[in-house]
Order: C-alpha cells, then sequence, then structure tokens
C-alpha cells in the first residue's frame, strides 16, 4: 500500500495508455507475438506473399465506398507544416482498401490469381467498451482475380484460416459456419422482398445476438406476414453438413436461379473442403450472411461453439469486383481476416490460449563481480552461438539479487567467479 | 504503350501511396521482412523482451520533452464523435517517449535491468525528399534501469546492434562509431564555452555533411578565436582505436574532471566490445555527438566506410533520466535504433543487400483440370506437412498460362493430370 502510494505521488503525468488500446506486459506480449507469427507461418505456407500498405491513406480513398458508422469512426489526421500541400488523409479502417489501391496501383507487376496477406493495426474510433479495441491487428488473407477468379479460392480461403487456429493449440474447437449470399438474394427475390433486402440481411445478421422472439418481431416489423415471418425463421434455423442442408433448402422449393447457383456455389466449396480433410471443422449455416458488407457469394465466420458468447472470431467472403471505385477493370476476390487483437483478449479472458509459459531468456550468465565480466561474455556468446537466448546480468548488486533477477527472466543461471575463470569449468542451475 | 495508357484510362482515382509512405512490390518486401525478422532474431538471443505500444499517444506525453521540427512535424489525429472526449492525441514520432511512459506505468511490473525491444513504425510529416520517409520503421533496443545502470549495458547494446547487422550479409563492412558527451562537455567547460555549448554540439554533429572550411567558418561565427578553432578542429579530427585516441586526448592537456570520467567511460565501454571480439566494427571518434538529443554519455553511429554519403544507418546513446517528464522516479537508460525504411532504402539504392532472390512459394501444384483437384489437393497437404510453401494453380487457364504462372512465383511445379491420378506417381518439375 504504502509502495503504490509512494509511486503514485511520484508520478508527474497520466501515463495510461488511451482508451481502446491494448497494451501489453513483455509475458503476455510474448503470447500474442507467437500467435501472431504463426498465423504469419501458415499464411505464408499455403503460398500468400506478405505486403504493407501505410496507415495513413488520402481520405478520398479510404471513404470512396465506407458510409455509415465506419465514415463517423475515421480518425482523421491534421497535415504539419510541410505536408500542407498533400490530399486529406486519414488512419486506414481495414485492409481492404488499401489492397484494392494497391492492386490497381501495381497490378502490371502482380502475378493474379494474386495471393496476398496483410498483417497489422488498424483503427476505428469507435465508443470505449470492455473488449473492443480501437487499434486492433487484423490478418488478412485474399486472393485476388483479374477478370475471372476459380471457386477454389474460396475453399483456399477458409483452409488456410482453419490450419492458421489449428496452431493455435486452443483448448476449445473452432467451427467454420458457411454460406452464399445468394442463396438468400434468391430467396427474397422468389418472394418478392427486393424492396426489404437491406433490412432482411440485417436482421439475420443479428439474429443470433437476440432471442427468437425478437427476430421474428423484427421480421413482422418490416411487413412480413406471418407465414413469411415462419418461412424466414424455418430458412435461418437451416444447418449442418453440406447434404443435410441442401436437402432442407431443396425442400423450400424454390425455383428462383440465383438461389440455385448459391446452392451449387455453396455445395461447391464445402465439398472440396470436405475432400480437404476439414470435414469436422465446417458447417453450411444460413444465418452467416455478414450484414451489409461487400460481400457477393461465399460468406463465413469463425466460432468457438463452446464459448457462444465470444460471437465471431474470424469473417470474410468473396466479392465481386474488389476495386470498383478505383478502376473500371475487375478484379474479383475472396478473402477472410482474423482479429487478433480481439481474439487474444477473448482467449485471454477465457483462459483458452495456452501462455507462453516459458521464460524469455533460456540462460542468465551472472558474473560475481566484474573481474569476471569478460569470461561471462565469452560463456554468453558461445551459447548464444548453439541457438540459446543469453543475457548477462551486469548489475552492481548482492549476487543474492542477480540471481532474484536472473530467476524471474530467465531459465536457467550460469554463476561465475574465481574459480569458474580459472579452472573454465562451471555448473549450469536451473530455475524451477 | 497501348497497354499502359489503357490501365490509366481505366482508373478512377489516384491510387499512388501518399508521398513519403514506403510501398513495396510481393519481392522487395520479402527482402525487407527477412532483415526485419533476422533485427528481431538477434535482439531476442541477446535477452531483450518485445512490447508494443499504441502508435497513438496523447499529445501531451509526446510534446512533454518535444521541441524545434519534432513539434512541427507531428501528426496530430482529430478524435470522432464516439472518443471526443478523449485527450488530444498524435501519431507517436520515436519509440522513446512511449517507452518512458510505459516504463512509468507498468514498472511495479517489470524486473529491472529491463531489456526491451520495439520494431513498428514511427510517422514525422516532414517535407517530402527522395529517401526520407514520413512513415519509417526503427527497431529499438533498450536497457532501462532503475535507480542506476551498470556501464556495461552501453556496450550490450552496442554489441546487439553490431551482430544484427552482421547477420544482414551485407556486401560491404559497417563500423560503430563510438564517443561520449562527458568529453566534450569537458572540454566545453576547460574553455569557459559552457554558453555556446548547444551551437558547438550543433556545428560538430554537422560537421561532416559540409566541407571543412564551413565548419570553420560556423566556430568563427559563434565567437571562437583563430587558437580556439583550430583546437576544435583538432579535437573533432581525432578517431581510431581506443588506445589511440586516449592518447591523443590525454595530449590535450585538459583536467577537467567531467572530460576524464568521459573519457574513462569511453575506455571502458570499448575495452568491452574488444574483449568480446568486436575490435575490428568499433572506433571511438570524436565527431560523434548526437546533436541536441538526450543523451548523456555514451553516443554512437554506425556507418558503411565505403559509402559515407550514405550517412548514419544506426544511432543511439546513454541518457541518465529516461521519464523525467512523466515521473520523479530515477530510469537511466541506455539505448539504439535501426531506422530500417530508410536503411533498406539505402541498401537497395546502393545494391548492397542480397535480395531474396528466392521465390516465395516452393511448390505449385497445377491439376490440369478440376477432376485432379482433388488429388492436388492432398498433395500439397503432404508438401506442406514437410514444412514445404505450397500453393494450387486452380485457374480456368490453358496448361500453358497456367505453367507460366507458376513459373513467376515458383521454385518448381507439379503438373497433375489423369495419369498422376491413377498411378500416384508425379514429377516434380524445377524452374530456372
Amino acid at each position: 500500500m504504502l509502495r503504490s502510494w509512494y509511486n503514485e505521488n511520484m508520478k508527474k503525468m497520466n501515463t495510461s495508455p488511451i482508451s481502446g488500446m491494448q497494451e501489453l506486459l513483455p509475458e503476455a506480449q510474448a503470447t500474442f507475438d507467437k500467435l501472431k507469427n504463426k498465423i504469419s507461418e501458415v499464411y505464408h505456407q499455403h503460398g500468400f506473399l506478405n505486403i504493407e500498405t501505410s496507415i495513413i491513406e488520402r481520405s478520398d480513398i479510404l471513404l470512396a465506398k465506407a458510409g455509415g458508422d465506419t465514415e463517423k469512426q475515421i480518425y482523421k489526421v491534421v497535415k504539419t507544416a510541410e505536408t500542407a500541400d498533400d490530399a486529406d488523409q486519414a488512419l486506414r479502417f481495414d485492409h481492404t482498401v488499401p489492397l484494392a489501391r494497391y492492386v490497381v496501383e501495381h497490378e502490371s507487376n502482380l502475378s493474379f490469381p494474386f495471393k496476398v496477406t496483410q498483417i497489422g493495426r488498424n483503427y476505428r474510433g469507435e465508443r470505449a467498451q470492455k473488449g473492443r479495441f480501437r487499434e486492433f491487428y487484423q490478418c488478412d488473407v485474399d486472393v485476388v482475380g483479374r477478370g475471372s477468379l476459380p471457386l477454389y479460392y474460396d475453399a483456399d480461403v477458409i483452409a488456410t484460416l482453419l490450419d492458421a487456429f489449428s496452431r493455435f493449440d486452443l483448448k476449445t474447437p473452432v467451427l467454420a459456419r458457411i454460406s452464399n449470399r445468394k442463396i438468400l438474394s434468391g430467396l427474397i427475390a422468389e418472394y418478392n422482398l427486393d424492396a426489404k433486402a437491406g433490412e432482411i440481411f440485417n436482421i439475420i445478421d443479428h439474429s443470433e445476438k437476440v432471442p427468437e422472439e425478437k427476430t421474428k418481431a423484427a421480421f413482422s416489423e418490416i411487413g412480413l406476414g406471418t407465414e413469411r415471418v415462419e418461412m424466414m425463421m424455418k430458412f435461418i434455423d437451416i444447418h449442418g453438413t453440406i447434404k443435410e442442408v441442401v436437402k432442407k433448402l431443396d425442400g423450400l422449393g424454390i425455383k428462383n436461379a440465383v438461389f440455385a447457383s448459391g446452392v451449387k456455389e455453396l455445395e461447391q466449396v464445402l465439398s472440396t473442403l470436405d475432400a480437404d480433410g476439414y470435414s469436422d471443422s465446417i458447417e453450411a449455416d444460413m444465418k452467416i450472411v455478414r450484414g451489409l458488407d461487400y460481400y457477393t457469394g461465399t460468406v463465413f465466420e469463425f466460432n468457438l461453439p463452446e464459448y457462444k458468447q465470444v460471437g465471431s472470431v474470424c469473417g470474410g467472403g468473396r466479392y465481386d469486383n474488389l476495386a470498383g471505385y478505383f478502376t473500371d477493370q475487375k478484379f474479383p476476390g475472396v478473402g477472410g481476416s482474423i482479429g487478433l487483437t480481439r481474439l487474444f483478449y477473448v482467449l485471454a479472458e477465457n483462459n483458452l490460449v495456452k501462455s507462453q509459459v516459458e521464460k524469455p531468456v533460456s540462460i542468465a550468465v551472472v558474473p560475481i563481480s566484474d573481474n569476471e565480466l569478460e569470461y561471462a561474455m565469452k560463456v554468453a556468446k558461445e551459447w548464444r552461438d548453439k541457438g540459446e537466448t543469453v543475457t548477462i546480468v551486469a548489475t552492481d548488486k548482492r549476487l543474492g539479487d542477480k540471481l532474484n533477477y536472473a530467476a524471474k527472466i530467465a531459465k536457467k543461471a550460469i554463476v561465475l567467479g574465481d574459480n569458474e575463470v580459472k579452472t573454465g569449468i562451471y555448473e549450469i542451475k536451473e530455475f524451477n
């Protein structure tokens, strides 16, 4: 208590990070970095190439498509005296808009299909809430075609993301829930509900977060009769293996061509994933619509079925035209993203990820006095050359204090005194 | 020509990155990432722990110490409707200020000496110039003590940075030029020039970028007589092994205690590095003063002696009190930073770094038609499980086009047709 009072009193300014920014202690950071590196490694093994775009973009690029909440949450950047001639600028809120710009700008130097990954921070200035972040890592994979892009890549993206999750050693299973927006679009057209399409997508997108009665009421409110509401409730409850789902969808008796092509695409994507060995981790699910986003075909979300309250931990889909605002050329794509900052937060909150329990340093070399420092450097270098992580404890504290410090940061210690220097023989002490 | 005209015409917006932002094609990005990963690996092997702070900080934290150019070049961030209650915010311009805040905020959870690394982007909105960047990676190492910090860690930081450079496989040597600011401070006091200390530091800091006559003239302009100017010119020309330099410094006949303690510290840091096997890569050099920065003891800069025009590629030093603006507790530290974005630019411009010539993908699996797709996925998975980077070429193009694409992205290809599926035997074709 005295200590805390003492420290607070020595502070002259508020040194907490800004609300909505995740700031980790070194141990937690090591766990976070481990997840990030695993994601990057898996993406790379599946043939995705890394790119990085600036965190600052011209506002006209960022806002070409944005609207609603996104526009309200965008962080604008004030130009400095020396950048005053530049166009208006803001911080990117996702990787998709900068990717579209990048592809249009560099298309003559890229090979298509362009399999690309971006791992970096994005910014949304939304209201502060527990577990919501204003600065957050997104780990994206995308495949961008020029002109056309085979449906195989939809499965490729989902398989890649599932492989990333499989490397996390999570203590709970992950389920990829997949649908195709053409199915719902076709159903809406079949029932002449096109005028209400946006509202219907929105109600379904929220249906998991509210009680069933609320969803029913919402359908009623936008003018659907009792029979249509029941049909919608039956539709959004369809989920399971692709065979079960196709059978149930066939049972709806819908003849619409868009509906049929959505079902066919969904079948193809899930069959590909089945053939690729992912059948235990995937499900077709008509509740997945991805809100009012820019997706046009396949859509998916990953959940932790044993932790439903956590919500989606990954999402993505197919877009017919990535860069329509920037060019008349057609770049269809499919992509997905792991929101790592939020994922890390929910995994840690629910104790679902093995923390980097290992201490960060493998060996602390502790010279008893400065007389042994030169020999300590030699010993440290030898172990470092063998690939170990080594630090020298060169403080002017008593040996006991040095060893306490060593025990906090390192797995093992090598204490060096007169005798060790003379004989060149030393012990390696293992901490518990 | 026609093609370029055609593409430009299809563009609807300017899609170039903002001036001052480095945007790389995937191959160059792979080389950049390789350097960044090597730096991170070496820092880690020397026992430095990674942390990440937000790119956005409260303006009062960032500006507590800044001034002059830094303040003019800072990017302020406009709050959004939902973050309006927050304090004024801006983008960080280095890692040192956020580190000071982090140490004060979390000190009760850290072990001191705190060996810490930060690798991330920083922002300065300065005038656009070739080879200068407004968004740039800094790769920092710092050792922060609480109360005190032995001089050994000055050598530890320099050795760590030299080890990072040694892993780059540069085609040219790197030289760490080291001095101690107490030497010049003592000399200035001895000659009663304290009132001109700031100007003298500044003139010496710029002396390598201008002809000798200009430096002389600058000393004259601030009021130094001919004899003093000659003495200063002689002083800043002192460089070489620590033995040579100590001898020449002794020859100046200066009795000042600060001067003497600077020489003693410099001698200790260089002897430590000599003993640690770095004698070929270090030099004591009185031209190194690090301008008007916050350093109080050891200062250093790394150069490429065969490419003098490139200037400093790394720099750092010792500061007596890292967080003086934020707390009354004393946190002395020593640190250094590789400015990776600029370094990468100059290495590439001078053809000094081996580019990631290897193609990013090791094996492209090419099914002749969709009939072989399932088998292709099986083959891809087998190779991926062996640790290879594998992509499937699933476009609906002719085989020749698929192989052209494969040759661009991959080292080897496996073409799969009817026969390969039937027999389970396939060839691995190596591209040149």
